[in-house]
C-alpha cells in the first residue's frame, strides 16, 4: 500500500493537505483506475472541492511512487468524464459543475439508473465541447445577419450547406455540393423525409437490413413504408437476397451494420450500387458513427461510388451529442426538391442558430479537434470492454470491434437473452439485448449491445463484471429449470 | 432648415465633428422621420462608423433645437432596426454588426429585394434580443447536467414544459400541466403532428378556416388529410356550416383569423367548443400572435372553455424569432402519448439546448420583458401603416387592426390583385396578395395582407406610398383595357 497526502507542494490554493489517496499495489486493479476512483470519490463526497486545483501531475506521481502518466491518464479520465477541467496555465482544478451535483439540481426527478449505463450509440457526455460549442454560438448571434432572423430556408443555411459539403468531401469522400444537402433534425428526420418523398412518388416498400437499428424499421412503418428485412452476414447485407425484392430504396448502414458491427464487404458495395442503378433504386446509407475508426483506416462513403443512386446521412449525434438535433442528407439531385418540400411541410427548417454555429464549429477545425480528442478515449473504452468480457463473459464473443462506440456481444445459443438484460438490470446495469433489431425477434440470436462511449472506463469494468454474475445467475437457473 | 454640427459635447470618442445633420421644419415630413433618415444614411454611406458614441439625446435636442423626445425616438427606431445599439451606462453607438453589411457579408447571394419587404407575420427581425438570448443560452450550456448530454425526451424538457405551463396559464388562461405540453419545431410541426396522431386513429377530413393561413391546408393535405374549407365573415369561422361536414378536426385561429383578421365571436366559441363536444371532434386552436394586442384586452385562449377537446399551439416566431424553430402544443390527455411518438418517429425531439435557454428566458421574465419593449413599437408601425393606407391606397379599406403584425387590406372589387402585387414588385415593394389564402383561389376578393412587423417606420410609408402609385397604375391600364 502506498499513500501520500497530496500538499500542493507550490503553495496553490484550495486542495486540502489532509487529502489521503491510497493505492494498493498488491491488488489485481491497475493503479491508474485505484486513483482515478479515489479521486472520483473525493470530488463526490466533497472532500475535494469545487475550483480546487489538483497538484500538477509531476509531482503527485512523484508523492505517489508512480509513473508520471499513471496520474496524466487518471486526470484526462476525470476531465472526461466532467470532473476536473485543465486549463491552459492554470493546471487541473475540479470542475464548477458537477455531473453528479447538476443531474440533481437541473432535473425534477433523479436519473432512474444509477448504475453503469452501456447503452449502444451513445457518445460520451461528459466529453461535448460545452466551451467550443458557446463560443461559436455566440459568435453566430453577433454575427448574424439582421436579414436572417426571420424565416428559414428550409433546405438549411448556405454557410452549413457549404461547410458541410466540404467536411463531407475531405472527411467521407462524399461526392457533393451545397446545393443537394439538406439540413435536418437528426439522421432521424432525414430518413423520415426521405421516407416520406418516396411515398408522395409511390413507392410501398424499403428494404432495411436484418437485424437494423429497430427504430429505423419503426419509422419507416410509421412513415407509411413496408419495410423489407434482408440478412446481414459478416460482409454486410446479402445483396443477392435483395435483388429478389422489389423495393423503393435500401437502408443500409455500410460502414458498420447496427448492431452487429459488420462491414459492407467490397464486392457487395459494387453489387449494392449496380442494383441501385439497374433498378431504379434509391440506397440511403447511414453514416452514423463512421468517424470512429480504431484499428484499421476509414471507409470512404459508399454514397461517392454513385452519387445519383444514394443519398447518404449523418449527424452530430454520435460525433458532438444527439441532444443538439442537427443532421443532414447529401442527396441525388433529382430528390432534392422533394426533401426541400417533406422539410417545408414537416418543421419548415431546422433552427438557424444551431446551424450557424455548427458551420461555425466546422470550419474553425473544431470537429476534427474534438475527434482527435475523443478517439483515443473511446479507443480505450472499447479496450477495457474486451478485457473486461474475456474476464467476465468468457463464453460470449465480441465483434464489431474496429469501430463505432459499442460491441456486438454473441451469447452461447441456450442463454436467455430477456432474462440476462433483467438479471442485469436488478443488478443496476442498463443494457440492451437485440432482440429488437431483428424483424423476428423470436429468431433472434441471443446477444447484447455494449455501448463504451457514454461509460467511463471503471464504470465499463465494474458493469460488465455484475453482468458476468448476472450471466452466472441466469444460467444456474436456467440449468435447474 | 435647421442644422447642427453635432460635436460630442463631452470628448466622447469617434463621433465625427463634420457630420451634418439637416431638418427641414417647411417640408411635409415630420423632424423625427427627417433625423431617422440623416442618421440612417450616415451610417449606411460610412460617415458614421461601426462603433461611434451618438451625442446625448438631450444635446442633439438642444443643438437642433427640437424636443428631446424626437432624438430620443430616432435612437429607438434605429435601435430596432439594428443600426444603433444603446447600452446602459455608455450612452447609444452606431452597432457593431450592421443590416445592410451583415447581410452582404453573411450569405451567399445578396437579398433579392431590397425595397420595403411588407410580408405578414414576420416580427421586427432587428428587435430580436440577442444579448438575452445568448444569455440564457449560455447559462443553459454551463448549468447542463452532463446526464441530459443524450437523447433527449421526445416530449420536450421538463423544465421547458412547467415554465410553459406555467406561462400559458398565466398570459393565455390556457388550462394545462407540464405532462400535457408536447414542444414541437414550432407550430407547424405541431400542427403536422396532430394530423399525423389523427391520420393514425383513420382521420380523413380537417376542417379549416376559408380564407385561412394557405400554407397550413397545404402542410394538412401533405400529412394525408383532405382540408374542408369553412367560410369566415367578421365574426370568425361559420359554425353553423362547419355543423354540417364530418370531419375529425377543425384549425381555427379565434384570437386573429388569417389573413382577414377576424376575432371569433363570443357566441362562437361556446358554439365551437360545444360541437367539438357533441361530435367527438377535435379544436386545433392556432395562437399564432395573440400576444399582440392594441386597442383591447387580450381574449383568453379557446382551450380554456374546453381543456379536453382542444389542443392549444404556439410558438416564438412572432413573439422572438422564427429562426428559432420552437413552439408547443397543450393538448387533451388522450392525445399526448399519440403526440410523442409521432415526435419520436419524426425527429426524436427538439434541440435540448434552444429548450434549456427558452425555459430560462421563459422563467427570467425576459419574454415579457421583450414583449413590453416591441409592442409599442409594432402598434406605432400599425398606426403609420393604417395612415399611409388612408392616404395613399383611399379606395381601400384596411380591418384587422387592432392585433398581430399585419393588416387586410380589401381592395375595390375591380382591382386586380396580382397585377397590382407584380406592380409593386416592379417597384421595389415586397408584398403578398391573399389569393392563396382561399380554398378557391379565383373566388377570393381582391385584397393585400400588409406586414408591419418587420418594416421600419419610413420604410412602411415608402413601400404605401410605392403601392398607392402602383394602384394608380393597375387602375389605369385596366381601364385602358
Amino acid at each position: 500500500m502506498t499513500s501520500a497526502r497530496t500538499n500542493s507542494p507550490d503553495g496553490a490554493a484550495g486542495f486540502p493537505p489532509d487529502l489521503l489517496v491510497s493505492l494498493d499495489r498488491a491488488g489485481g486493479r491497475g493503479l491508474r483506475l485505484q486513483l482515478e476512483g479515489e479521486l472520483r470519490r473525493a470530488i463526490r463526497g466533497g472532500r475535494l472541492q469545487i475550483g480546487t486545483a489538483l497538484p500538477p501531475s509531476r509531482v503527485l506521481a512523484h508523492e505517489l511512487g508512480v509513473a508520471r502518466g499513471v496520474v496524466v491518464d487518471a486526470y484526462a479520465q476525470l476531465a472526461a468524464e466532467g470532473y476536473l477541467e485543465a486549463r491552459q496555465g492554470s493546471g487541473t482544478r475540479v470542475r464548477t459543475s458537477q455531473p453528479a451535483d447538476a443531474a440533481v439540481a437541473g432535473s425534477a426527478a433523479p436519473p432512474r439508473d444509477v448504475g453503469p449505463r452501456l447503452l449502444g450509440g451513445i457518445p460520451d457526455p461528459a466529453s461535448f465541447p460545452r466551451t467550443q460549442w458557446q463560443r461559436h454560438y455566440r459568435a453566430a448571434i453577433a454575427g448574424l445577419p439582421t436579414a436572417t432572423v426571420a424565416y428559414p430556408d428550409p433546405r438549411g443555411e448556405a454557410t452549413l450547406r457549404a461547410a458541410l459539403a466540404r467536411y463531407l468531401g475531405r472527411v467521407r469522400a462524399v461526392v457533393t455540393r451545397p446545393d443537394r444537402i439538406q439540413v435536418c433534425g437528426g439522421f432521424t428526420q432525414g430518413l423520415v423525409l426521405v421516407c416520406r418523398a418516396l411515398r408522395a412518388r409511390g413507392a410501398t416498400h424499403v428494404a432495411v437490413e436484418d437485424p437494423c437499428f429497430g427504430y429505423h424499421r419503426e419509422l419507416i412503418a410509421n412513415a407509411g413504408l413496408e419495410p423489407v428485412p434482408i440478412p446481414v452476414d459478416e460482409r454486410g447485407i446479402d445483396t443477392g437476397e435483395l435483388a429478389r425484392h422489389e423495393v423503393a430504396a435500401v437502408l443500409v448502414a455500410p460502414a458498420h451494420a447496427y448492431p452487429t458491427g459488420a462491414v459492407l464487404a467490397p464486392a457487395r458495395r459494387n453489387a449494392l450500387v449496380e442494383w441501385a442503378e439497374a433498378t431504379g433504386a434509391l440506397v440511403i446509407e447511414d453514416d452514423y458513427d463512421a468517424e470512429f475508426r480504431y484499428d484499421r483506416a476509414p471507409i470512404g462513403a459508399l454514397q461517392g461510388l454513385r452519387p445519383d443512386r444514394v443519398v447518404y446521412g449523418g449527424s452530430v449525434s454520435k460525433t458532438l451529442s444527439p441532444m443538439l438535433r442537427v443532421g443532414w442528407l447529401a442527396a441525388p439531385e433529382d430528390l432534392v426538391s422533394d426533401l426541400r418540400r417533406e422539410k417545408l411541410y414537416d418543421d419548415i427548417a431546422t433552427g438557424t442558430l444551431d446551424q450557424l454555429a455548427l458551420a461555425r464549429f466546422l470550419e474553425a477545425g473544431d470537429l476534427a479537434r474534438h475527434l482527435r480528442r475523443v478517439r483515443p478515449l473511446y479507443r480505450r473504452r472499447r479496450d477495457v470492454t474486451l478485457a473486461a468480457v474475456a474476464r467476465h463473459l468468457p463464453d460470449a464473443t465480441a465483434s464489431g470491434v474496429a469501430a463505432g462506440l459499442h460491441l456486438y456481444v454473441r451469447l452461447p445459443d441456450e442463454c436467455d437473452e430477456r432474462a440476462l438484460v433483467r438479471a442485469a438490470r436488478q443488478r443496476g446495469v442498463l443494457v440492451e439485448g437485440t432482440a429488437r433489431h431483428w424483424s423476428d425477434p423470436a429468431a433472434a440470436p441471443p446477444a447484447l449491445v455494449l455501448g463504451y462511449g457514454a461509460a467511463g472506463e471503471a464504470a465499463i469494468e465494474q458493469g460488465v463484471a455484475a453482468l458476468g454474475d448476472a450471466y452466472a445467475a441466469v444460467r444456474t437457473a436456467t440449468a435447474a429449470a
